[in-house]
């Protein structure tokens, strides 16, 4: 078995609001950062994962995508081997 | 003024534990998953900044995260220009 490493970005779709990004741009403007025009949130999520194969390890890290790590009703997720 | 964007990513500094990646591993396993060794979470932001000039625009950024959008005890962040 080998160590597979992949990272998961996750992000809103676009087109939701995103009342965290929108939150911080006001705080960045009331600190002065008055050039700051958008701020959005995502998260990445940094996988290992033990396989015979790197097909096997990458079908797996899509299905734990889609069954717990990103809403498939509000979020895009992209999945990037790291060597 | 031209608007630049830019790609920070804020991950915990190394050696500090991180229950949330804890958990979801643990959740992971318990749906099946039992080939995931490891699970860490880190944030990204995506901003854009309106400014005369790149560098201004990316010394601005630098500041955002310093004052207020990473925590320097905790976490590390890298910021990446967006074309």
């Amino acid at each position: 078995m080998t160590a597979f490493r992949y990272r998961v970005t996750i992000n809103r779709k676009r087109g939701l609001s995103d009342p965290e990004g929108a939150t911080t741009r006001k705080a960045l403007q009331d600190l002065g950062f008055i050039s700051v025009e958008s701020v959005s949130f995502g998260r990445i999520l940094d996988l290992e994962v033990d396989s015979s194969d790197a097909e096997t390890a990458q079908a797996e890290v899509e299905a734990m995508c889609a069954k717990l790590l990103a809403n498939p009703v509000m979020e895009d997720f992209t999945i990037e081997a790291v060597s």
